[in-house]
């Protein structure tokens, strides 16, 4: 593994642990048990470092993911998700259930009674997902009584609630208002759960945008993701600054636009209306932007991630020149816009932070790490893990 | 496998084989050689098919995705990218044209004096790059020739030029006028080479959207990518029809978003205005839609990949169901918004189409097909091949 052998994701294991122990401590401080979202890093060297810093457990997206941390060892996992297993997924989770500590979710009557047939008694907790806001899975907190009451009696062993607020991923007050939102959906849901004589042991909410509004007094424990790594996404959301960037892709110059030669080319004359497929529609009535230098790395879609949410300034940035924009992804290009000047020549090395760290790594077998023992080999154990 | 352990991509091998050889034949009746790109779908059973079909041989983007596919007997390779390689990457490249006929691209003066110095007189054939309107990489068809001269004074053997006429993915006339600056500027290209004493044995172009429209008077090649499978963004572009889709996504219908039982519940209420991070932004002035009932997939940006350009009437579309939009989608979910019915009920398989088959295969280790022998596991043998 060369340094200049781009494109690769580049882990910084200093900045890496710092970020785990700042928010282990941050919970600590406020009565909160972190079981953190390993989908994002989806490698043993993370998960371990986060239990190490005192992490309850895992929370998993999928039965794929869930199995790989276990044939890594651990044993504490939550796969917070409205699982609709086929047969043969519940036969992995039976046999999880018999080497791990396994939560699941549900969110209808149907799924719980679903679930509850196909597992036979094995002994999976369940935990309802509710609805704060974003309008994706989860039912509303005032019907999830008559979830957890239906799948006490379908035989299930219900221990609480949870939710993902993940529409905190925006700008202006999202996160604020998400994560009040989070708490009132969380303290209604536990509430309905009483209502049907069901104690919740557990209260689950958080995510790395809304964790820091995380009130003890509701929840009982936090499942942020991103933190460990961050990304453009939190960076631009304001919920990590640039010296918490622990992961980035390092990529290579690879072409740089030359000022046009012929006046009349229409190719490269500077702010030509040419269409640009995948940079932002510009609003209307805006002013056409002065021309700026574009160069293009060898870091495209393929290892950063096609994500673009609307409010996001490109597609991804460029840890050491904040003014750089990436104005257009293709699979193997990023065209990056610069101003006149600071502008980095062909070949040199450059590091770009993805827009969502959780789709990079997951495009990646292994990540490299640079660590105090050197440069490290992280396989990435459940990438592609959906089932 | 069982057909209902979703998610995973299901390729149709009887419609696969018809646009393989429409497009053959297509390309037949109009003198122009085809040399398809593999960066869509990576998969040796594939390339063979076009390859049975009478392609000259293979494009690719990466040096590992050439070893991939001369690894699995494909000899005939252009690398159809502007190398900046390192030392490591030089010797893989001169190992490579050990094996195989390989083709790489150049787009500066700088690039061609420093793959030149790298390959050290190894066998390998460039083409030189041109912009024709995409302002990716490239140079300005006026400058091909002195690339090229620089390239030849360094000792590289240029056999012609090449472009991507990627600004032809857009709606409108985007492909017709995409296709007509192809046409100049390879033609302006060829003719700079010729003035600079270099006769082009190779002019390469075409993309799936514009490849109709390609001239067998100005191009010898054409390397559309998409094509054998198709995906949304074509079928939104009007490039095909829904039955030559060839590649689906088999999902699971995990939750469906119940009407509010508490017509308070700020939550669920129908066109609240909560803010949803992931769909698009309504046009200034646009009426807010009438409820339309939501239900999710077990397919997320892990497994459709998260593109979308902003003329995309979504994340992807359902095969079965074109009145269906993909309005938000995250890692492991898809929300889709229905009209008032036909709406699939929880735990129903649907099919869905990628917006861009070329992300979403580049993240599944195998593809499953169903062929005339029964269903088959084709490897994705450069997945994530990025270097």
């Amino acid at each position: 593994m060369q340094r200049d052998d781009t494109p690769y994701l580049l882990v910084d294991d200093d900045r890496l642990r710092r970020n785990i122990e700042r928010l282990a401590e941050w919970a600590a401080d406020h009565g909160l048990r972190v079981r953190p979202h390993a989908k994002t890093h989806k490698c043993a060297q993370v998960a371990a470092r986060q239990l190490d810093a005192g992490a309850t457990g895992l929370t998993v997206a999928t039965i794929g993911e869930a199995e790989a941390f276990a044939d890594a060892g651990f044993t504490d996992l939550f796969i917070a998700y409205p699982l609709w297993p086929s047969e043969s997924k519940a036969t992995r989770l039976r046999a999880l259930a018999d080497r791990a500590a396994l939560r699941v979710g549900i969110d209808s009557v149907a799924g719980a009674r679903q679930l509850a047939a196909r597992l036979r008694g094995a002994p999976v907790d369940v935990v309802v997902e509710v609805d704060s806001g974003m309008r994706r899975t989860g039912v509303v907190p005032e019907e999830a009584g008559a979830v957890a009451a239906a799948a006490r009696d379908a035989g299930l062993s219900v221990i609480g609630v949870f939710t993902f607020p993940g529409h905190g991923y925006g700008p202006g007050s999202a996160r604020v208002d998400a994560a009040r939102q989070e708490l009132q959906a969380l303290a209604a849901a536990a509430e309905s759960l009483r209502r049907a004589g069901i104690e919740p042991r557990v209260v689950s909410g958080g995510s790395t945008p809304t964790v820091a509004f995380a009130d003890g007094g509701v929840l009982t424990e936090v499942r942020p993701g991103v933190y460990p790594f961050n990304d453009a996404q939190q960076l631009e959301l304001g919920s990590c600054d640039a010296d918490r960037i622990a992961l980035v892709a390092m990529a290579t110059v690879v072409s740089v636009e030359r000022p046009p030669t012929d006046p009349d080319s229409p190719i490269t004359e500077p702010g030509s209306p040419l269409p640009d497929p995948s940079s932002p529609t510009p609003e209307p009535g805006s002013p056409i932007p002065e021309p700026r230098r574009r160069v293009v790395l060898d870091a495209g879609s393929k290892i950063l991630g096609a994500d673009r949410p609307g409010w996001a300034s490109g597609f991804g940035r460029l840890l050491d020149h904040p003014e750089a924009r990436i104005v257009s992804l293709s699979e193997h290009h990023a065209v990056v816009e610069f101003p006149g000047s600071g502008i980095p020549e062909l070949g040199a090395l450059v590091r770009v932070v993805p827009n969502h760290v959780c789709t990079a790594v997951n495009l990646a077998d292994e990540l490299i790490a640079e660590t105090a023992h050197g440069l490290e080999r992280w396989p990435v154990i459940a990438r592609g893990a959906n089932r």
